[in-house]
């Protein structure tokens, strides 16, 4: 067992992996297979290893539970498996295992946390420069966001011209020194001059993506990755099915041991002409089998959703549909689809010249608790203009927004609600009622708990009447400028005065039992 | 013909009105029946006569053409028929005919002139007290408003509990001195205590209505006159067919003669249980019967539309149906019913509890312009809680909002389109772009006039591309400001650069011809 390196302990779902060398000539990438085969008292899985050049081959593993947990290796080069075993400790402070989805429309870490998704994407953040990435992870440490969306491929696209700092695959790019923001469309989707060997991934990439997987982890935010999107001008939105499968296992076999991370097949799927439905769903398939430990899986759209009623598909991942009606359609896609609605575009803060990208803080703000309060999980987004051409959404860095720390905020209110989530509820058709989803009260009878959201609308005061003697704490809260107000014990029939602004909302708990 | 009392001479488009003393013993409203027949170079039409009280009767005709018109009346209460002539001279300054609907989804003063709707609604302003009335009016002649949306019945609604200062008929009033405002819902409907003769109108109302009738007219704003609505506690919203019918045409004959004159049958119509579709086409087929100038008719929904393609309907008076989306609808509307869309509700600026009456000015405004550049008409109203209990929306008075004006601006942007009015046109799929109604060139090539309006987006600047040689007058509009910025002669790929604030638009008009 001498030429194995491993830790004869690991934390519970954490990354285990174990290290040894083997071939380099040919093309180890393709030219060996190792796996591992592994079993604990309550799991046992068999996962794929990869080749992580200069001759080392890696397993890595997530346990699930505590316990000590035997392994058996095989690769194709030894003539015989090779065995081992290790200790799963208990989870550290921090650690609360994957994010699944619980209670048909919410999520919650596999310790039973809830988890509340306040996303935010920032599309290559982890492809720019050291700096840059240090800013972005200073930037989090400081916000509420808990997931952040991103794509493994670089992006080609508007304010996102320059080369990433380096590419999955061995290769060479076009020549891009010609390209300006006036002539990028042209090539757009041109792939020539691109020399690749796209059996051959990068080590030092996925390295680094690994680097950045860990710094989000540190900071308790989840990595919705980003396999595919059309935003392409070195040629990998247009691999054939092989390469395509290819680079999914290679990916899986580094970063499913990754408790944190969710497979976001593709970014607007539906801008991507090379792909049919067939292929999407073949990918899906093989990622399914894969994937050893169920990350949550989505596909995201631009003009037409997927059908996220696919048995693959863990959650909804939206973007809107509408150039007014976004988190206001929660409500809708839950019925329809019966799992987590995450709308994870619904127009960014900012002020650049795209409609999908100059709303006002208040404005991402108020869609934000118009979905929390349907019983959805909006994404955050921010484009604003910038003397340096840093733009959050594509290269992360510093924020600007308004909206930020509003819902750091709203953050603090959802993690408030009783159970794990919140689900829309028939109040009045003038407001936007919430109660906890688990309620098993009756519509039409006294919830224990109330969160009622008045959008842009400007009451200057609300009445209530409940026909029992349910005893409310009420309490007003101004969404914008992050104030609650305590208004005491109410019941009966009572009216709660409001300022007559936008964005207010009123809680209402009840304080005895029904 | 020494007892016909009438004058000899009248403007094109006015009230042409003939007196005379007839029985005042038994029901003179319904046991007597006066017509007129009325006929010119260009037109004949027979008109009903009406009783105005202390034994006149009286017959109304307006002219639609100059020269001269001889009548002939007959009265079931003389032996012999009664003729006359006079002659109908030009309009004067200020009157340009009824106002009709022309270019399909648009309206006209029957002289030709393009009628922009900007209208308001103070449902009973006509039925409070004199200075209250004064108020209104003083605040109609310095606000935009050119139609006046407005109940013939008096209301019981919320805000508005107290008795009209006449009734339409003869009798007596519920005893509504244990009304308040906590129990009035109870009242609602309930006409227990009320003693009308239904077969006995009020002359003495109805003349006050003309007066304010005359009162609009001279202020150059039409009246929009909704003769059924649900807010009742005094019964006039559960007649018999036979009194309404009757109700009917005696507010025609008394009514029909006043060029600004608009029909809306019912407000919310489908919160009038007792009356059936049934009801409303009976009623609509008599109107169109009895009023033999063809004003505009429409008929207004709270929760479900009327079906707007019924040929009687001249247009669609519309309640918005979704909380978020109003303006933002006049395309799919005007495509269903192919008639000008009125969106006489669509929530109004203010800060009482109710969603429709709470929104800013802000809103209101942008609503307006969301539809005007989709080619429809929307409404104003104002519930702002006022220390007199004074909601212009109901009683009219005094404007506190910040709207108003900026729907002035908007009026005077309106007034510049060329041809009849506005279509929506699809430019980029983040604008609302409007091109003139007329417009003969094909969507896809350059056109004459843009007027694209960036609602609540904040684009620091837009691009533009025109493919040919036009050049345009660029100048960018800030709606809530009341600014307009001239950027010059642009043609070809220009950039037109933007505040990033909301509310922003852009005009371009070609300069050359295309």
């Amino acid at each position: 067992m001498e030429n194995l390196s491993y830790p004869s302990q690991v934390e519970k779902w954490d990354v285990w992996e174990v290290s040894f060398r083997g071939p380099m000539d040919g093309n180890p990438f393709t030219d060996h297979h190792v796996t591992g085969v592994f079993t604990g008292k309550n799991e046992s899985h068999q996962v794929d290893g990869f080749y992580d050049g200069d001759g080392v081959y890696r397993v890595r593993f997530m346990p699930s539970f505590e316990g000590t947990y035997s392994f058996c290796l095989h690769a194709d080069f030894w003539e015989e498996e090779k065995k081992g075993q290790f200790v799963a400790g208990p989870a550290k402070k921090g650690n609360h295992g994957p994010v699944r989805v619980a209670g048909t429309y919410h999520f919650a870490y596999e310790d039973g946390t809830p988890y509340d998704s306040i996303g935010t994407t920032c599309y290559v953040w982890e492809l720019q420069s050291d700096s840059q990435i240090e800013k972005t992870l200073q930037t989090l440490s400081e916000q509420p966001f808990n997931k952040m969306r991103f794509c493994l491929f670089p992006k080609h696209y508007d304010y996102n011209l320059h080369e990433p700092r380096c590419y999955p695959f061995e290769g060479t790019p076009m020549d891009s020194s010609v390209l300006t923001p006036d002539n990028f469309a042209a090539y757009t989707g041109k792939t020539d001059g691109n020399h690749w060997d796209l059996a051959r991934p990068n080590p030092a990439f996925f390295r680094h993506v690994e680097k950045c997987l860990y710094a989000l982890r540190e900071r308790g935010i989840e990595a919705d990755l980003i396999l595919w999107h059309p935003y392409d001008r070195w040629g990998f939105s247009q691999m054939t099915r092989e390469q395509d499968l290819f680079y999914l296992r290679y990916v899986v076999s580094r970063f499913s041991a990754f408790r944190h991370v969710w497979w976001s097949l593709a970014n607007e799927y539906d801008l991507m002409p090379q792909k049919s439905i067939e292929d999407w769903e073949c990918l899906a398939t093989r990622l399914c089998r894969w994937d050893p430990y169920g990350h949550l899986r989505s596909i995201h759209n631009c003009l037409r959703f997927y059908d996220h009623s696919r048995p693959w598909i863990t959650h909804c991942s939206i973007q809107r549909l509408d150039l007014y009606k976004s988190g206001e359609m929660t409500g809708e896609w839950r019925a329809r689809y019966q799992k987590p609605v995450v709308l994870d575009e619904i127009a960014y803060e900012g002020n650049i010249q795209h409609g999908w990208g100059n709303i006002s803080g208040e404005e991402l703000t108020r869609r934000f608790w118009e979905t929390a309060c349907r019983g959805g999980y909006a994404g955050h987004g921010e484009t604003y203009l910038s003397p340096d051409g840093m733009l959050w959404w594509s290269h992360g860095g510093t924020l600007h927004g308004d909206s930020p720390k509003r819902l750091a905020f709203l953050h603090r209110i959802l993690c408030e609600t009783p159970g794990l989530g919140l689900k829309p509820y028939p109040l009045s058709w003038d407001d936007v009622c919430a109660v906890p989803e688990n309620s098993l009260i009756p519509p039409g009878q006294t919830q224990d708990y109330y969160l009622i959201y008045y959008s842009f609308m400007r009451p200057s005061f609300r009445d209530f009447h409940f026909d029992d003697d349910s005893v409310f704490d009420v309490r007003v809260i101004d969404t914008w400028e992050m104030t609650v107000e305590e208004r005491g014990h109410k019941s009966g029939a009572f009216r709660v005065e409001l300022p007559a602004k936008p964005y207010m909302a009123i809680q209402l708990r009840r304080v005895n039992k029904g």
